[in-house]
Formats: C-alpha cells, sequence, structure tokens
C-alpha cells in the first residue's frame, strides 16, 4: 500500500546514493592521479626541451668551429701553391746556374797566380 | 508524526542523488579532458625525443666533420714544412751556385776558338 511505497523507494535511493557517493570518490581520486601524472609529464617537456636547445647549442658551435678549420684548409693551400710556385722558380734557376757553371767550366783558363 | 518523517527523506535524498550525478557528470567531464591533454602532452613528448635525437646524430656527424679537417690540416702542416725545408736546401744551393760563378767569372779566359 501507499505506506511501504516511499520505503521501498528509500531504499532504492539510499542504494544508489550510496553508489554515486563511491563512484564520485573514485572519480577523484582518478583525477588526482591523472593530475599528478601530467605535472610529471610537463616537467619531462620542460627537461627536453633544455636539452634540445643544449644540443642545438651545441651543433651550432660545432659549425662555428668548422669554418674556422675550413678557413684555415683555405689558407694552408693558398700557402701551398704560393711556396710551390717559388720552389719551381728556384728549380729553374738552379738549372740555368748549373748550366752556366758547366759552360765556363768547358771553357779553357789561364791558370791563377 | 512517522509517516512523514520517511517523505522528507525521500526528498533529502532525492535532491542529494541529484547533486550527486551532476558532480558525477563533471567528473566524468573532466577525466576526459584530462585524458585528452594527456595524449597531446605525450604526444608532444615524441616529438621532442624525436628532435633531440635528430639534433644529437647533426652534433655527432659535424664532429666528426672537426677531426677529418683537423686532419687535413695536419697533412697540410707537414706537407708546408717539407715543402719549406726543401725552399731552404734550394736557396743555399743557389748561392752556393752563384758563388761558384763569380769565382769563375773573375779568372781571365783564352778567348774561344
Amino acid at each position: 500500500d501507499a505506506a511501504n511505497l516511499p520505503l521501498t523507494d528509500l531504499d532504492k535511493l539510499k542504494h544508489e546514493n550510496h553508489s554515486f557517493k563511491e563512484e564520485l570518490e573514485r572519480a577523484k581520486k582518478m583525477i588526482e592521479k591523472q593530475q599528478k601524472k601530467m605535472e610529471q609529464v610537463i616537467s619531462k617537456i620542460r627537461m627536453l626541451e633544455d636539452q634540445l636547445a643544449n644540443e642545438e647549442g651545441t651543433s651550432n658551435a660545432l659549425r662555428e668551429e668548422i669554418m674556422m678549420k675550413e678557413n684555415n684548409i683555405q689558407q694552408l693551400r693558398f700557402a701551398m701553391r704560393e711556396l710551390s710556385a717559388r720552389n719551381q722558380e728556384l728549380i729553374e734557376k738552379n738549372l740555368i746556374l748549373q748550366e752556366t757553371i758547366g759552360h765556363s767550366e768547358s771553357k779553357p783558363q789561364l791558370p791563377e797566380m
């Protein structure tokens, strides 16, 4: 009868209520757990961004060093070419001088006084 | 009286129930929102890890290039020293030859036949 109905609804509602409370507790724990994980992950992102910036700085420094070494190489090559050319001139002068001496020595000379 | 009490409890429970349902809905939406954000953030981490690996690869390649250029520089310097030494010898030979010619030309010679 009518007096009984509200009691059954009351029990149902009490059970439903209890379920909701428990589900809500679990949901809040889940939210908290996700927030902690999010903090860790964001912290990892900052760390990776720092490492990336460092590594890019390193690459740039290495590129500058390469440019300096390349300049050095070009200077050395230029100096080598100059030195080789000078060498070549000296070799040719030497040959000429040797030929000149050859001619002189083939000419008869008066004995030294 | 006793017939009224359960009714009031019923209303209270209905209200509480309704509140819990709404709070639970909000909590579920929050959880879903956090999960989506987590996916984006994890995706960003993968991207940063890839960029970092690439940049480290680049740095290593640059270091190798530096080593090769340094070897090249050492070879060029060695060759320069050798060439300079050769140069020096030629200059000295040259001087000796010129002095020899100087002596020859100071000696009187018989006229050519």
